[in-house]
């Protein structure tokens, strides 16, 4: 069963919300915002939005979706001891069954805390691209690449990737197919190089984890004399496809470097506090060189919830913190990286609400004590709404959530828990 | 109209709710837990538990409750301009009623986010206690006390003291009277000497800002030639009652101080990470030390926010990046700070679920995505939940919130969102 299409509507009025620091009406159609402030009094369905503050969805841009399983599952461990005996046992015993119930179940936590995007690296892609379409939101989803430097592995690899790319590219307009490999401790420069040419062959996205920890740059100027974004800029690897995530530890030259090819860098703040990367990620540096910064969650196992109003708190308290500087960053700063940026990283013509842009936004209950008084609508909402200050999700045209409810909610939420279970038991 | 009142009930049962790893029965009469699994099945009120989990409501251990009303007030600024343009100009024109209006809605605020207590100290006493009255929760308050070294402003601020003590000491049987000098650089080493003998004579606790910037460890040293916490300590001013908030910046000596004296330690994360205060609390040398220590969210205009499911979080992140190690602090640990430790704190026979505690508990609602999967209830709690997961808040044995309504939320606010556009252009 599926909510988007049979909540789905070809028109939405909203009327008499608040939007701009003003009382307005919004007019959908299909899948995009037609009208705001017009004439317009009637459409096939009207949503009251007094007392309600629309402005646009969120674009989480770094998770794994699909580990939502793991969520809570041996936390608080040292690190390797973790990945050894919970994460990596249990991963290997996924199935594509499994990876849907996950992801469906992101899906529902994403619709429920105002997110209508995600940017994913994940095994068994198919469980996940069955769960986006059916949940009505939007994502580019990459099957994790891991070589681990073995040129067997790697030919696997690269034929997997082509086989679900060829397979998968026109499977939803809202998903879109993104190439996954993990970070350079794990996949051989040819298989980078391999990757690099196929993205720009077929004008995809890499998502790639890159300088998250010290160890990873020290291992890399051990192995070969230089840092990571040297390394990957020696091979051609960097372009404006280039979705660089967590990147902490990057020098100066690092940067320029970033800026010359036009990538894009994630945040994950929460993610790099919990699993203690040991810096914090330099915003201003990055955002003085021009680069496009936006913001991810990471996965379930490191944070452990895909909500991005933390997750904006997060970005701005430990931007604020580590430079030692209670001007460091602004909320509207914050709330564009969880938003446009993302929209511009993604090529999704949304992460605004604007005439002709794509109807992808929230209704965001303005009668909350979190949200009382109103003396800044985006203050409020990065430094004390949650998700239950979200009423209503529309993604794409369509009504994924109102009044907080969501058609599928009990099903999944049941059915995960059952997974999840089986899971570390079988 | 008073929720608290109308929806009173001397005994409750809890049918079938998940508590302490297994579904179980409790019950409530008056303000006691008085059977846990026990074989009643009658009551005044009988909830129905099933999907939720009971736990113990929360004890935010520092705040400035009625600053509600300058949440998202100027923002983002320079501390001594936001202080200077925006805070001090407009708390001076505040009332008793506004401050009442501003503590109710952090009242509500903390019912819906599942906090049962709070320690305040802020302006217009009569205003918080009417508003704690009323909400049905419990707090420790006081005064701020601020002589800024002038004779006659002292004598002024301990007339005040003593009066509302006499007047107030017995206003409710959930609030307790404390003392609240601010801190030291704006307290006279006199006041703080007169406080220290007031709240021996009548047994009351000292709830003070510590050490919260280096620039008030450097000025204390400049001026007394020692640091805050030795100069605290020879004048007598340290024992049992203390309740030290934020206490950042202390070297070994004063924590070998503090625990001798057998103070409380208060960590305010958010509120430490917002103000930039340039260090992390350091929770591990506290704790081998033997301190209590508790959790506090500090004034919605240093946070944005009352939330302790986010203090939580933050609490534990912060703890793990500063000392950049993942295990530095467990999720059960965190859940301590903000339950046990500051029942203990305060002198509440609350902060755990167990037969004859007060009946100060919430029903945690586990059909939420982020509360799913269960594979552990204090990491889903602290890393997961925020405040739509309470369903139901119970404190000293009345129901305050049940599916997740308070009686009274839409008048106050309505009533704050008023007074607080009021308060800003008056």
């Amino acid at each position: 069963m599926c909510g988007v299409r049979t909540m789905g509507s070809s028109s939405i009025l909203i009327k008499n919300v608040f939007f701009d620091g003003k009382i307005t009406n919004i007019y959908i159609e299909d899948d995009k915002i037609v009208e705001i402030g017009g004439p317009k009094v009637e459409a096939e369905a009207v949503i009251d939005g007094r007392d309600k503050a629309a402005i646009p969805s969120f674009f989480n841009a770094h998770t794994h979706a699909a580990m939502t399983l793991f969520r809570g599952y041996g936390d608080d461990l040292p690190l390797q001891e973790w990945l050894e005996t919970k994460i990596w046992p249990t991963e290997a015993k996924l199935t594509e069954e499994d990876v849907y119930v996950g992801a469906k179940l992101a899906c529902l936590e994403m619709i429920k805390s105002g997110t209508t995007f995600f940017n994913d690296m994940y095994w068994h892609l198919r469980g996940s691209l069955r769960a986006v379409d059916e949940a009505g939101i939007r994502a580019a989803l990459s099957s994790v690449v891991i070589d681990l430097f073995n040129p067997e592995k790697a030919e696997e690899q690269k034929k997997m990737v082509k086989e679900e790319f060829e397979k998968y590219k026109d499977f939803s307009e809202r998903i879109q197919i993104v190439l996954g490999p993990h970070a350079i401790y794990t996949v051989s420069k040819e298989t980078l190089e391999w990757t690099a040419e196929f993205a720009e062959k077929n004008n995809l996205l890499i998502h790639f984890h890159l300088s998250e920890t010290k160890k990873e740059v020290d291992d890399c100027i051990k192995q070969y004399g230089k840092r990571p974004v040297e390394y990957l800029d020696d091979i051609g690897f960097l372009s404006e496809r280039f979705i660089a995530c967590h990147s902490v530890w990057l020098s100066e030259r690092e940067i320029e470097l970033l800026a010359k090819n036009d990538v894009t860098v994630v945040n994950n703040p929460t993610s790099n506090m919990k699993l203690s990367v040991g810096d914090y990620f330099k915003y201003q540096d990055l955002k003085k060189a021009g680069l496009n910064i936006c913001l991810g969650t990471d996965g379930c196992a490191s944070n452990n919830s895909l909500d991005m109003f933390g997750e904006m708190k997060f970005a701005a308290l430990l931007q604020k913190f580590g430079a030692n500087n209670p001007t460091e960053i602004s909320a509207k700063e914050v709330f564009d990286l969880a938003t446009i940026n993302g929209a511009k990283a993604f090529r999704v013509d949304a992460g605004v609400i604007r005439e002709e842009k794509k109807a992808d936004l929230l209704l965001v209950d303005l009668k909350r004590p979190e949200m009382t008084p109103l003396h800044d609508l985006t203050s409020n909402i990065v430094y004390s709404a949650n998700a239950y200050c979200v009423d209503t999700t529309i993604c794409d045209g369509k009504i994924l959530m109102q009044n907080r409810k969501v058609e599928w909610e009990n099903e999944i939420i049941e059915n995960a828990e059952k997974v999840a279970q089986d899971l570390v038991r079988r």
